[in-house]
């Protein structure tokens, strides 16, 4: 693909920085922009990025955009199912759907740490080239930073989505009513668990993959079938109930689930029960809830089922006018419990 | 301003988190809820961040938009002149600037160090308020994440940029034409010592400030003076040297410098040769370079000079036809010498 590939033939040894990221990747000089014309622009190649200027210009309609950033540290930079590039796309993919937006542009900015092996940012910045063309976002501008050994886990990334939002959507956090349904789009507490596996923490070998995907073109479908959609939300750090309860409180609302609607893996139950985890605080990343009005509900579920990421999609519970700001769930004992935020620390590092 | 604050008077031994920043923060639970209502919402209060969904939803007038990206690592944290608070809102505006657009919101995406004291965090944010206060921007949405303590210098910071570029604006690393003048807004090389300077590398007490500055009205007055500003540069990482060298690649031009006019405060420039270092490729965040039509260099000189950054501004060369995609500065000595870019390293961890 590179220089850096087929360097090896022509000198036998090769110089640091074309195995490994030194701090002159960071200096905006020769190596940085090695870096640009040899990796990122091959892997993110579209017309916005080769312009070369500071950033990117793109044509806009009027209206509304929506913008969404997140910062990636999830460690190990691999686990099963995914890696931090497939998730830092996907994440902000995920978050400007979520605010029912078509995600259009994203700008990559990365913190590498010296030492890196160039290697592992290549499979990384492929896994971001394949999330990202399967979302069909473009990667428009970026930045590279370097720290010195010790001071970052390999790499951070952030990114930063812009999406259109058509004129006949409004979603918010504030929009559940008393009477809408509570849809999941598939199972929870996958992602966590993976990388919990990945870190070696559980003890044992264990085959539960993350659910890093990019949710836009389930939430497309979604949208065309409904104009009922009331709130969009996926489900990432704090889990199913911290979203649920911050929902809750944007739309001064009580949500009463159904503990046995609520889809989870038999592998990740026996897991969250080994440890002590309660599924409905560990992170999804490829999941989102949906609160719609009644009446469309069904019709939802039925454009779900039929897309790649939604085909487990159920309703796990519905929006009552009491109690406020509460989350309520009728558990498969029969009784009810208050289902809280998550209070403190459950799993760093987690995306 | 917060809780946090007056925390102390109620509770004689405050809790970890209230002093200092615990990996809770970052989990996506209630800490990291607290942190953004009672430190980020106070001080970047508007109503797009108040919403309190995933990002921000925008209003935008159809047409194009400039999007740029900084991921900000400066060490040590504060410096005379400034702060990564400071820079991390700067920067990214005037990278948003130099594209030609009116930079109006902007992203934050923070990573911190478990350890961190809320003091520290509290200055860099009141930074960031103050400099997006001058800027005119609006801070619109935002993250945080937390790592464990040694994996970050305290912290980290993504600034991503959203602007409008006006219709009739039309700037690019490769408009520069042969015949155009070469401006610079100032002084060169302050912002690199500065920070060398509070890392205690200098070997003495020097009173250097950083130029970090937002220059985005700088930039509106040059614009509604003239249609005929090619390119718009800010020399960060690399110096004037790199950043004319990355245009006359785009451009495919020459660039002619005249040494004698190149502004840099006695100060840095002994600094500067003491340490052997030469303040064409320190790094500068308050500066800007701009290449214009030679009949409006005057007008554009002229409106620079009654702004606040643009006080010093100079011509410093000009654009010819040959030799293309490269930089040559008369000396002051009379002769004529290739200005290449930064090879390597030169300063890391600068911005």
């Amino acid at each position: 693909m590179s220089e850096v590939d087929i360097v090896g033939a022509v000198c036998p040894v090769p110089l640091p920085h074309e195995d490994i990221i030194v701090m002159g990747h960071g200096s905006g000089g020769k190596l940085g922009a090695d870096l640009v014309s040899k990796l990122f622009m091959p892997a993110f190649d579209n017309v916005f990025l080769g312009a070369g200027d500071d950033g990117a210009v793109l044509s806009i309609p009027g209206g509304r955009i929506a913008i969404s950033t997140d910062s990636h540290v999830v460690f190990p930079l691999f686990f099963p199912g995914g890696d931090i590039g497939h998730l830092s796309v996907c994440g902000t993919v995920n978050d400007v759907s979520m605010m029912g937006a078509k995600p259009l542009y994203m700008s990559v900015g990365f913190i590498l740490e010296e030492g890196l092996s160039m290697d592992t940012l290549r499979r990384v910045v492929n896994s971001m080239k394949l999330a990202a063309e399967e979302a069909g976002i473009k990667i428009v501008t970026g930045d590279t930073k370097v720290v010195q050994r010790g001071k970052a886990d390999g790499l951070y990334i952030n990114t930063t989505g812009v999406g259109i939002i058509p004129p006949s959507v409004n979603v918010s956090g504030s929009r559940a009513r008393a009477g809408d349904s509570v849809i999941l789009s598939g199972t929870i507490g996958d992602h966590g668990i993976a990388v919990l596996g990945a870190r070696g923490e559980l003890g044992f070998e264990s085959d539960i993959q993350s659910d890093s995907a990019p949710l836009n073109h389930l939430v497309s479908a979604m949208l065309e079938a409904s104009d009922n959609i009331h709130v969009l939300r996926d489900p990432t750090r704090g889990g199913v109930a911290t979203t649920l309860n911050e929902i809750a409180k944007q739309s001064k609302v009580g949500i009463l689930l159904n503990e046995s609607s609520i889809p989870v893996r038999p592998a990740v139950a026996s897991v969250c029960e080994m440890l002590g985890f309660d599924p409905l605080y560990v992170a999804n990343e490829g999941k989102l809830l949906a609160i719609v009005a009644p009446e469309d509900t069904e019709k939802i579920l039925a454009v779900m089922r039929k897309t790649k990421y939604g085909q487990d999609a159920v309703i796990i519970g519905e929006v009552q006018a009491k109690p406020q700001n509460r989350v309520i769930m009728k558990t498969t004992l029969g009784s009810t419990r208050v289902v809280d935020v998550l209070m403190g620390e459950m799993l760093p590092r987690i995306c």
